[in-house]
């Protein structure tokens, strides 16, 4: 009885959970410490105790009304000055209450972003390898994901690639630096290429090409690299930020859409943006950690604790022969299939106990993601077994 | 640039919105006080102090990492289990942990149940007057909302008119009670004549036709009044439930799904609407705040408070000459507009500093809802307003 769109989901998801399911097999007949599990972007690292500070602190000095009742669909005005201030501070842009809705995450603010833009049939890019729920979300509007591999090699977008997928249908591009599952964070190079195809695209057709910036990794950058703010190159994009991963809040469910006053119609697509809250029934950000995350901005994430990470990892399996591209950024390595079978790999990870994300699942064939937002010691307990399953492949 | 159905949202959204301003420029004008808004939902009742207690005891007793990571898109699952057994404990039903879906509030629930249900071009039936997101929440998924009234007179839900109104698309019917914006409980008896209704017509078809409770108000009843478990009397029915009134916490966003076993493809659903939140965005409902509910389903809401303002302002309005539909629930009073334009009365009512909502914003043309969830101050001091009101309308 349930419908269509939905049948083809839970037969897809079935896909996904018996891996899940076989994961907690694994662990109830080895022990958990004894399975390496890397399929899952969950956050090791707790969130910062200044968190836990904010909550409190706010359920001290605001009356409880206030703190739990109903804001404007965007969120609490005074939230969205101090983030705008906190980004204006940051980026030097000149962001003010007005330019952000506080959303439910990321996948809230993508799925608003879309329901604000998009007609039945448009197209929207995304660059493949590509987070998988992009098509859901895409399709939710009845748009199509139009797909574009990123460039062999180093992962970078493909700025010719995209413009060549443009067409009169194109409503957006979803750009997603640092990158899942990746981990390559895009220059300002290819951000400027981006730009100025998107740029000439939509001076020819007169109506704008925007670009979705997908922002939960922003701050998960190792080793000094820059992630571009790219509405500073590109004026019509909206940015959707989520604190599930800089802050590890990812079940709290709270980030925002940014939108500058030189985006094209950038007042009608913040109203649309909060109408859209309202209609997807969100309603609105949760209110007592909106509150909370305000008082914790300049707070950074754990970055050291996944750099260790990532020279472990990264250094682990390559001294072994496999061949990973160098994650700059997210908390991801992505890692080429031995064979070129990612699927065959992540089969044969499985019998040493190891747990990885078949590059297939990301559109990215010939490659497998693990997600090193572990504990350093799962990577440790690893890698002996990742050797064992070198010398399986003769690597 | 945004999309013909945000666009003719805005629109629609641009008259309420103009409305709210209108509030702010009286207050600005007047002075709060002498502003008698009766127009939003908003419970004036700050939630219970065992709410604070509860997030300070999460906080406390469990690690930052269980807190605000990822669990379930379901909820977590202990969470689901407290909730089962609170509701069987209640209504003697037989819920377990699968059973409920945690949902972003009752505007998310009723978001991914009709996700989860509708094919494009399906019909849902509401009863009007009815809260006016129904139809942008079916929209949302290309389905059609049939708009049945309720009997004139006493606003109870007329089955014969719903069981008329059935047709081979229609998938779900949306009761709501204790209603918005009528007060009005159904009767067993309506509830029953319902569920005998739609069984015949589903054993008829062959197909189910699912009852989605819409259940924000469920605690809100006075004077004893029964609220019937719907799905005791229809096993096809989807409860969509919310913390927001009954603890005071719209800010949250905080609810459940809750579907038996004895509803038709029960398994299916239940697994779909899991499904149905991750890809519409909501992804889990937010997790704190999960924690917190569970550790205080024992509370009741500030019924006496809302009691003590339904009788001041029914007494108060009908002694004046007003007709008023005795509310047996929720925390509305529905007015007969005099002269019959609720446009008008709504308009006249603003002369004296009373915002009101005309009943055709809930398609219930020739009343006006007011909210009395409201400072009992706010009443007192309304009333001689009211009565000056009724002297301007003759009554």
């Amino acid at each position: 009885m349930i419908s269509e769109k939905m049948s083809a989901l839970a037969r897809n998801n079935s896909v996904i959970r018996a891996m899940f399911e076989e994961g907690k097999l694994l662990a109830a007949k080895y022990g958990s410490a004894n399975v390496y599990d890397f399929s899952l972007g969950n956050p090791n690292f707790p969130p910062p105790e200044s968190v836990k500070n904010a909550i409190i602190g706010v359920l001290s000095d605001t009356s409880a009304a206030n703190i739990h009742g109903y804001m404007p669909n965007a969120g609490f005005p005074e939230v969205r000055a101090a983030v705008a201030d906190a980004l204006n501070a940051r980026h030097g842009t000149e962001y003010a209450s007005k330019n952000l809705v506080m959303s439910v995450g990321a996948a809230g603010g993508l799925n608003v972003a879309l329901k604000t833009l998009l007609n039945p049939g448009d197209e929207v890019i995304a660059v493949a390898p590509y987070f998988v729920e992009y098509g859901n979300y895409v399709r939710n509007y009845d748009g199509s994901l139009v797909v574009v591999p990123a460039r062999a090699g180093d992962f970078q977008a493909d700025a010719a690639a995209i413009g060549a997928a443009v067409t009169a249908r194109t409503k957006a591009v979803i750009i997603n630096s640092p990158n899942n599952p990746t981990g390559v964070v895009y220059t300002e190079s290819t951000i400027r290429e981006i730009a100025d195809v998107l740029r000439a695209k939509s001076e020819k057709s007169g109506s704008p090409v925007y670009i979705i910036s997908d922002e939960p990794y922003r701050e998960l950058a190792y080793g000094g690299v820059r992630v571009p703010w790219i509405s500073k190159y590109y004026a019509d994009t909206i940015v959707c930020y989520s604190w599930s991963k800089s802050l590890s809040l990812p079940g709290e469910r709270i980030g925002y859409l940014a939108v500058s006053d030189e985006c094209a119609d950038s007042a009608q697509i913040l109203e649309a943006a909060a109408i859209a809250t309202r209609v997807l029934g969100f309603v609105n950000a949760p209110s007592l950690i909106q509150l909370a995350v305000a008082r914790v901005l300049g707070e950074e994430p754990n970055l050291s604790g996944y750099a260790e990470n990532r020279e472990l990892l990264y250094g682990g399996l390559t001294k072994l022969g496999y061949e990973c591209v160098y994650p700059e950024g997210a908390f991801y390595l992505w890692v080429k299939a031995p064979g070129g079978d990612d699927r065959a790999f992540a089969e044969a990870a499985k019998k040493y106990n190891i747990l990885l994300v078949p590059g297939t699942s990301f559109a990215g064939p010939g490659y497998a993601r693990l997600a090193y937002c572990v504990a350093k010691e799962t990577i440790e307990r690893a890698l002996p077994a990742f050797a064992k399953l070198a010398e399986e492949l003769r690597l």
